[in-house]
C-alpha cells in the first residue's frame, strides 16, 4: 500500500483510503464538486473531485473508497485531484492501515501491564484488577485498541494502553521511592484511571466524543463502573473502595481540570502528578516530532504557553 | 426547658444540654479544668468547669449532660460557669431540642414535594422519583431530618428538605417561564440534586463530613446512587438517564466549585442557577438575621466579598 | 413580502430589503463589484452585484433598496446574486419588517409591567416608577422598541421590555419566597436595572454602541438618570434613594462584570442573580433554537465553556 | 502638649486626648474595667482603667478626655494605665492636635492646585474647575481637610489634597512628555478624580465609610456630582462632558478595582496610571517610615506581595 | 525615493525595497506565482509576481530588490503587481530607508541620557553607567540603533533609546517628588532596565527573538551582564550590587509578567511603574496614530481590554 | 542526650539546647519574664523563665544554653518551665544534635549523586558538573549540609542533597522512558536546579533568607553562578550553555511561581515536573508523619487545597 505520507507532488495514485469527511459544494460559477478528507494511518489529506461523472460512484462519509488521480500542490499543501472513485467492500482493506496507531508492540505492553496486576498483593484489589484485565476478554480487546484522546496526546490506536502503562510504570517507580505510598492502591488506581475513556470516546475509526461522554465525562463513568464491579467482589473493604474511587475522581489534580475532588491521599496526589507528567511529555514529544523542520523554534504552543524547540544534540 | 439563647448574665441555671466538645486543659498555674462547647437548638455556648470535684461526674463529647451553675460574661460573650455535671440517660431528653432545626413545618414541606413528584409525566422518570420519595420510607425519614451543610446555608435539621423544595419550586417556575425547558427533567434533577448529602454528611447531632464524604463528595455519591436505581427500572431510556445524571453532575455550575462537567443542557443550566440562587439568598438571610444589631453594617462577608447590611423598611 | 429566511437556492427574487452594509471591491482580475449585507427581520444574508450597469442605481449603507436577481449557493450558504438595484423612498416599506423583533406581544408585556408598577406601595418609590412608565409617553415608546443588547441575548426590538419583564417577574416571585426581601425596592430596581441601555445603545435599525455608551456604560448612565429623577420627587428618602441606586450599580454582581459595587443588600443580590438567570437562559434558548440541526451537539460555546445540545423529548 | 508618640515606659502623664473607642469588659475574676483606644495626631495607643472609682467620670467614645496615670509596657507595646479621667469641654483642646495630618503646608498645596486650574484653557472646562475650587468656599474648606482613605495611603487630614496635587502634578508632567495628550482633559480629571471621597468617607475625627459611601462608592458619587455641575454650565460640550466623566469612572484602571469602565482614552489611561503610581509610592513610604527598625526586612506586605526593606544609603 | 506609504491605486512604480518574506505558491489552476511582503520605513505591503519570466531574476527573503509594476487594490488594501524584479547590490540602497525608525533625534536623546549619567553621585554606580554609555563605543552604537520590541511599543530603530530615556526622565521626576527614593539607584536601574534586549532581539532589519533571547529572556540576560560588569569595578559595594540587580529583575512588576521577584525596594517599585507607564502610553499612541480614521472608535484592543478612540480637541 | 521530642509532662529536665529565640516580656502584673523558643534536632518547644534570679545567667538568641526545670502542659502543648540557665561554650555540645536533619545517610547520597555525574557523556557538561561536585571540596561540604527550604519541604540539614538526588533520580528514569530527552542536559540541570539555595538561605542553625536571597532569589543566583563557571570551561558550546541556563530558569514551571521563563525545551519541562513531584510528595509525607493521630483527617492543608488523611493499610 502506498500511504498518504509517501505521496509526492505530481505523482499519479490508485489506492484505497478512508473517507473521513465528504462535502458537496459549488464553485463560484455554480458547478458542484466534492471536497473530501482522506485518511490513512499516516495522516489526513485534502482531496477534490472537480468533475462529477460516470467514474464517480456513490459513497459517503466513513466509507472506504478506492480512488485514482494525481497529486497537486495548493498553497504549499499536497492535494489529491481525484478522477475516479469506487466504494470498497469489507475485506478489500485492512482497517488497521487507516488508523493512526502506537509505534510500540501492543501485546508486549499488555503483558507488561499484566505483570503489574500480578504485583498487587491485597486479594480484593488484585481480584478487581484481574476481573477486568485477565478475566474479561472483551474488555482486554477494547482496551488494547482504544485511544486516550480525540486529538491531543495518545490520540491513536493503542494510545490508552500506552498511556496507562506509562502511568503505571511511573507509579511503581514512585512507590519504590516514597515508602509511605501504598503500592497496591497506587497501582490499581493507575491501571483504571482512564477506564471511563472506553465509553467517553467511541472506537476507531470514529474516535469522537459519545453522547454519554459529553454529558458525563470519563472521570464519572470510570469511577461508577469500578464502583459496580467492586460491589460484586465479596468482602471488598468499604474503606479501600472509597480510597480507590477517590484516586480516580481526583486524578486530574485540580477542580478546574474536571476532578470533583482534590487529592486528599498521598496515592491520589502521586497518581495525578504521574498522569500529568506522562501526558505533558507525550504532548511535547508529539509537537516536536510532528514538525519537519525539527531544529527551529516551532511557534507559540498554547498548552505550554511558550514558544518551543527541539533541544540540540549532546552526543 | 430554658434554652441557651434565653440565658442572661448572672443567672443561675440547671438544665440538660448536649456536650458538643469536651477538652481537658490546665491553667497557667498548672491546675486542670474542663472547657466545653454546649449546644441546644438555639445555638452553641462556651462553658467551663473550674473546680473538678465529686459533683463533676464522668462524661464525654456528644453526651447529653445535666449541668448546674451560673452565667458569667467574658470579653463580651456569655460563658457558663459549671458547678455540677451529670450524664443523662436516653429518655431524659428529646434530641430535637438540641439540634438547630428549620422553622418551617417538615410534613407540610414534604407533602408539597410529593405534589411535584406527581407532576412528573414521563413514566420512567416518575417511577424513579417515587422509588425514593414515596416507596422508600427509610429514605423519606432520613431526607426529612438531614441538613444541607455542615455549617453554611441550611445547616440545620430539615435543611436538606427545605433547600431541595426551594430549588424544586424555583425550577417549576422556570419551566413555566421558558417553554424550551423539559419540566420532567428539571424537576427530577432538582429533587435529587443534593441526594448525595445523605451520605456525605453524617446525621445529627454529629452533622459532620463522613470519610466517604471527604473522599468522594456528594456530587459523585448522589449521581452514582441514581445510576444504580435507574438500572433497576425496566426500560429506563439510556439517553434520559444520562441527561438526569448530567444535571446532577453539573449542578455546581463551575468546575472550580466541584462539578466535573459544566452545564451542557438548558435544564442543567437552570438547575445550577436555581441552586445557587436559593443558597445565596438563604446565606444572606442567615447573616442578616443572625446579628442582633440588625440595621447596621455587619462588616466584610467573605462569601459576598462585601460589607453588608439589612435594608431599610419600605412599608 | 418574501422574507430572507424563506428564500431557496435557485429562486428568482424581487423584493425590498435594508442594506446594512455596502462595500465596493475588486476581483483578482481588477473588476469592481459590490459586496453587501442585506437584512430583514428574519436575518442577514450576503449579496453581490457582479455587473455594474445602468440597472444598478446609486445607494448607500442603511438605505432600503429594492433588488432583483437570483439566489445561489456559495460554500453551503445562500447568496443573493443581484441584477438590478433601486433605492426606495420612505413610505414604500415598513421598517418593522426589517428589524429582528420579539415574538411576544409588546403591548401585553407593557401592560403586565404596569401592573407591577401598581404593586409598589411606598409612595415615593411608586411615584418614581410612574414618572417614567406611566407619565413619560416618549420614554414608554422608546422602552417598548429598544433592544437589550447589540448582539447577545435579547438583541432585538422589544428585547429590553421582554428582558426587563422577565427579571421583574422573577423578582416578584423571589419576594414571595424570601420574606426578608423588601418587595418595593426589588421591583423598582428590576424595572430600571437596564434603564441606561436606552442611551448606551442606539435605536434600531442601527442598534450599536453610542459614543456615550462606550465611554460611560449603561450602569452609570441609568443610575445617574434615576438619581436626577429622584431629586425632583419631593421628600424622596435619601436612604431609599441610595439603596435603589446601589441595586442598579451592583446588578452585574461582580466587579469584573462592570459593577462598581458588589451587592451589599439582599435585594441587590437577588436582582443580580435574577438578571443573570434570565440572561443566561435566554442566551441558551437563542443558541438552541438558532441552529437547524436541533438534536445534535452544537459545538463549544464560549459563554458556557461547554459543548451544548438540545435536550431529548420527555412527553 | 505631650504627644502620645513621645511617651516613654514608666513615665507619669496628665494630658488631654481623644477617646476613639471605649469598651467595658470584665476580667476573668469578673471585675469590670475599661479598655480604650486613645488618639492624637501622632498615633493611637491602648489604655486601661483597672480601678473604677470616683476619679473616673462618665465619658463616651469620640469624647475628648483628660487623663492621668502611668505608662507601662505590655508584650512589647506601651500601654496607658489610667487612674483619673475627666471629660473635656469644647474649647479646652484644639481638634487639630488629635488628627493625623499631612506634614506639608495645606495652603501652599492649595495655591499650587489653583495654578493648575489657571493652566486650563478650554473655557467650559476651566469654568467647571473654578466652580468648585475657586467659587465654592465651603467645598475648598472641606477639600483641604479631608483624608483620601480610611486607613491606607493618605489616610490623614489634608491627605485628599496632597494626593490630588501629587496626581495633578504627574499628569501635567505626562502632558509635557506625550503631546497626544489633551492637557485640559487630563488636568481636570486629575483634580476631580477622588471628588466622591468627600461623601464616601466622613470627616475627621470619624473618618469612616458613610452609608452612602458603602452603597455607592466614590467613583459613582464623584462622577454624578460632576455630571450635575456640568449641566449648569451653559454650552458645556456633551462630548467633553462624557470624556471627563469617562476619565473619572475609569480611574481605577481595572474593572476588578471598582471602575465600571476600562480606560478607552489616552487621558483616562494616563490618569489611572498616575493615580496608581502616587498611591503605591505613598503606601510604600508609609510602610518604610512607620517602622522603627528602618534598615531591616519588614516582613511580607500583602499589598506588594513581597517582603520589603528600606534601601541602603547612596550618598 | 518613493515610499510605500505614498503609493496610490493604479500608480506605476519602479523602486528598491526590502523583501521581508518570499513564498512560492500555486494558483488553483496549478500555476506558480510569488507572494511577497515588501518593506520600507513607512510600513509593509503585499506584493505578487503573477508571471514568472525572464524579467524576474533570482532573489530571496531579506534581499533588497528593485521592482517595477503597478499598484492595484485587492479587498480594500493596496497590492503591488510586480512585472520585473532585480536583486540589488550593497551600496545601491541605504538600509536606514527600510527600517521603521524613531521620529526623534537619536544624538540629542543620547546626549540627554549622558547628562543623567553625570547626575549620578555615588562613584561606583557612576563608574558602572560610564563603563557602558561613555567608554564602550560599540555598546553606544548598538544601543542607539536597537528597538525595544519585536512588534509592540517602540518596535523601531532608536526605540530602545527612546524608551530608556522616557523611563529615566520619569524616574528622575519621581526622585524629585518622593525624597525617600535613592536617586542614584533609580537612575542607574532605569538606564539598564532593558539592557538585555540588545541580546534578546536581533538587530535590524531582522529584529526578531534570538535563540538566547527565547531561552533566557532580557531580564536575566541584562541582569547577568550587569553582574559581571560590577565585579570588574573595584570595591563595588555588594549590597548596592544586589539592589541594582533586584531593580532590574523586578522591573516587570509582577511574577506573571516574567519578573522572578516582585519589587521589594521603593526604587524597584518606582522603576516598574515608570516602565509600565511609558510602555502603555506609547502603545496607546501607536494605536491612535496608526489608524487613518483617527476620530472613530478603533475597535477592541486586547492589551487594553477595551474599545478605544482618539480624544476630541480641547483647543 | 534527652531530646525535646522525648520529654513528657511533669518530667524534670537538665539538658543543653539551642535558644532559637529570646523575648523579654512583662506579665499583666508588670513582672518581667523570659519567653523562649528552644530547639534541638527533634523539634522546637516553648519555654518560660518566670523567676529571674541569680540562677538565670545572661544569654542571647542563637546561644546554646544548659537549662534545668520541669515540663508542664499549657493548653494541650508541652512547655518548659525553666529554673536555671547557663550559656554553654563551644565544645560543650555537638551542633548536629540541634539541627533537624535528613534521616538518610549523607555520604551514601553524595556517592550516588557522583555516579550520576559520571553518567554524563558530553565532555563540557561533565566538566561543569565535576568542577562543582568533584573538584570543589568546599562546595561539596556546604552542599551536603544545606537545607532546601526555610520551612516547607526538605527544610533540614542534608535536605538540599536529598531533594536534589530525588530529582536527579527521577530525571534519569524519565530519560529512560522518553528517548527524545537529552539525558546529559536533564541530569546536569537537575543537579544544579537549586544551586542558588546555597546563597539564598543561610546555613544552619540560622537557615533563613539572606539579604541577597530576598533581593535576587535562588533562580537568578544559581543561573548566574553557572553562567560564570561555564565561561571558564574552554569551548563550552554557547547553545548548550543557553539550554542549561534555560532549564534552571524555567524549573518552577510557571511565571507566577517565580520562573522568568516557561519551559521551552522538553528537558526543561521534565525538570520542572520532576522537581514539583518530589517537592509535593515530600511535603505530603512531612504532613502525614508530623501528626501523632495518623489515621484521622488532619484538616484543611492550604498547599493541597484539601483536607488530607493517611491511607489505610493494604498489607
Amino acid at each position: 500500500m502506498r500511504y498518504l505520507g509517501e505521496l509526492r507532488d505530481g505523482e499519479m495514485f490508485k489506492e484505497t483510503y478512508l473517507c473521513k469527511q465528504l462535502q458537496i459544494l459549488k464553485t463560484k460559477a455554480g458547478k458542484s464538486y466534492y471536497s473530501m478528507l482522506i485518511q490513512d494511518k499516516t495522516g489526513i489529506k485534502d482531496a477534490k473531485v472537480w468533475e462529477l461523472g460516470p467514474g464517480i460512484e456513490h459513497f459517503d462519509t466513513m466509507d472506504y473508497i478506492h480512488i485514482e488521480g494525481q497529486v497537486t500542490c495548493f498553497q504549499g499543501s499536497l492535494q489529491l485531484n481525484v478522477k475516479r472513485v469506487r466504494k470498497c467492500q469489507e475485506g478489500e482493506y485492512d482497517p488497521a492501515d487507516y488508523m493512526p496507531s502506537t509505534d510500540k508492540n501492543v501485546e508486549d505492553m499488555y503483558k507488561e501491564l499484566l505483570r503489574y496486576v500480578d504485583k498487587i498483593k491485597e486479594p480484593h484489589v488484585k481480584k478487581l484488577a484481574q476481573s477486568f484485565f485477565v478475566e474479561d476478554k472483551d474488555f482486554a480487546l477494547r482496551f488494547k485498541r482504544h485511544s486516550a484522546a480525540k486529538s491531543v496526546h495518545h490520540g491513536f490506536m493503542g494510545g490508552l494502553l500506552e498511556h496507562t502503562l506509562g502511568v503505571v510504570r511511573l507509579c511503581d517507580y514512585l512507590a519504590d521511592q516514597y515508602p509511605l505510598i501504598q503500592r497496591d492502591l497506587l497501582l490499581v488506581s493507575a491501571m483504571f484511571h482512564d477506564l471511563g475513556k472506553l465509553d467517553e470516546i467511541s472506537s476507531f475509526p470514529e474516535n469522537d466524543y459519545t453522547d454519554e461522554g459529553n454529558l458525563l465525562g470519563h472521570i464519572f463513568i470510570g469511577t461508577a463502573k469500578l464502583n459496580e464491579r467492586m460491589k460484586t467482589i465479596p468482602g471488598f473493604p468499604k474503606k479501600m473502595a472509597s480510597e480507590i474511587m477517590h484516586c480516580i475522581l481526583a486524578h486530574h489534580g485540580e477542580l478546574e481540570y474536571g476532578s470533583p475532588k482534590k487529592p486528599a491521599l498521598m496515592e491520589a496526589l502521586a497518581l495525578s502528578m504521574a498522569d500529568n507528567l506522562d501526558a505533558k511529555l507525550q504532548t511535547m514529544k508529539e509537537i516536536l516530532t510532528g514538525e519537519e523542520d525539527k531544529n527551529d523554534w516551532l511557534g507559540f504552543q498554547r498548552l505550554f504557553e511558550s514558544n518551543v524547540r527541539r533541544t540540540s544534540d549532546y552526543e
